[in-house]
């Protein structure tokens, strides 16, 4: 899916909700459990009913790696499963030298045909460039991440006072466009998301941490928005966990109403 | 595999050579395509040509991946025939927000059972600790790698005048101990690398960039060798593909014993 195509879809439905597919077989409703791939009847359940709300799923690839073959066959299922007019991410977070990272463009484009991955930014430009490589594939760069984690690095200060999170948007930046290139951006105070909005003006954001993760859907849109919308809002566990028993695709899908009618009023 | 038994097989082979399966469908010689799982009957006769040299096997995640399930079958195959004797590395470059990493170590230690895991360190603390919670296993975090965009975020000026591959040495060390964490160093120059040394004197360093990447054995291993050895070399290309034919297995163990020769030097 291309940015044209992608502002499109946010326009038509008054939304910048992303999904986020994080299927813990651990969390699912037992009663699923009599289904031959019971993450997969999940994903599927959920994806029906917030898709009228939702413009992108993001699968978390961990939590079906875990499960080994079976879980990798859950994925490719779910990712067939999610409607021809939603944004797709690998939330896979990889990224090595280059040939290597070739092959892993190789299997979220081709074998799993993903509209975009996460790519953590660290080894540098030759291990991101392998997926920009495609009209229509974005590769989504580590920013700045909503963990604890974050101050170890990313906010590091660098010689000339900046920081390390913001030399990384500056750099990667360059690599690609707007057109092929997002950012994670997991900050949910006001105040560094603007100032993020203003190093990367026309940059979409992914941005986690709205609902489990304690941030605030409409402190998020005022910092952020852009012209083009230009950002996705992503929204696990606060989803897909909304409910544990037999209604819990429709607790889901409530959930995500109710997202994206706070969204529309941006709209 | 805990540090110890590590450190007895590098004594008893008189090696710490890593041979790097990166066992890309496309190379591997033509005669192999009549088996039902070439890249398994590769792996399987580059381990058996090479096990008397090399004390560990680093599988590079991606090439199986990028093949599917079809790929994630060769690996756990593949795993499952490296010697017991041997430390296993899955070269995977993972890591995430907390609740991911377990499901990561949960995919690399239990659902695969390797003895490590490479690990990116961008998003600190909490995304490298969950590989570090079983004695016998391994987080490998990248410190400096040996491509060209090592230069962008690796080798900036922090602050206090320190490069940010030294914080993330010395600060993730303190996360772990040297019986549960290493560290890629891909650097090949000299100077360098004793640097790297005297930051961190006990830990084991995996060092690719031999071979292929241009460094040279001894010059690495003059520089970095510990009381304990301290290193394990890696190599793939270089030995995987040294030959192309029906005797591909024989040349590839031609030049793994060659790099134990001159390993068997420092003993």
């Amino acid at each position: 899916m291309n940015r044209k195509e992608l502002i499109e879809q946010i326009n038509a439905k008054k939304s910048f909700l992303c999904v986020g597919l994080d299927s813990d077989l651990q969390k699912i409703p037992r009663h699923l459990f009599v289904e031959k791939d019971p993450v997969f009847a999940f994903n599927k359940a959920i994806i029906e009913a917030t898709k009228d709300y939702a413009v992108a799923y993001k699968i978390n690839t961990a939590f079906y790696e875990s499960q080994g073959l079976r879980g990798l066959m859950s994925m490719a299922k779910t990712l067939d499963c999610i409607p021809k007019d939603c944004f797709t991410i690998a939330d896979a977070k990889r990224a090595d030298i280059g040939n290597t990272s070739e092959q892993y463009a190789n299997a979220f484009f081709d074998t799993l045909p993903f509209d975009s991955i996460t790519v953590a930014p660290y080894m540098g430009s030759d291990s991101v460039k392998p997926f920009l490589e495609d009209d229509k594939r974005w590769a989504i760069v580590l920013g700045l991440t909503s963990n604890k984690g974050s101050m170890d690095f990313q906010m590091q200060k660098l010689e000339d006072g900046s920081y390390l999170y913001e030399k990384v948007l500056k750099t990667a930046a360059g690599w690609g466009s707007p057109e092929n290139m997002m950012f994670v951006i997991g900050a949910t105070r006001e105040e560094q998301l603007k100032h993020i909005r203003e190093i990367l003006p026309d940059h979409f954001f992914l941005i986690p941490g709205v609902g489990a993760q304690g941030g605030s859907v409409s402190t998020v849109a005022k910092a952020t928005l852009n012209k083009d919308k230009g950002i996705l809002i992503n929204a696990s566990r606060s989803i897909i966990f909304a409910g544990n028993d037999v209604n819990f695709d429709k607790e889901a899908g409530a959930v995500a109403k109710k997202y994206q009618e706070e969204m529309a009023t941006f709209f």
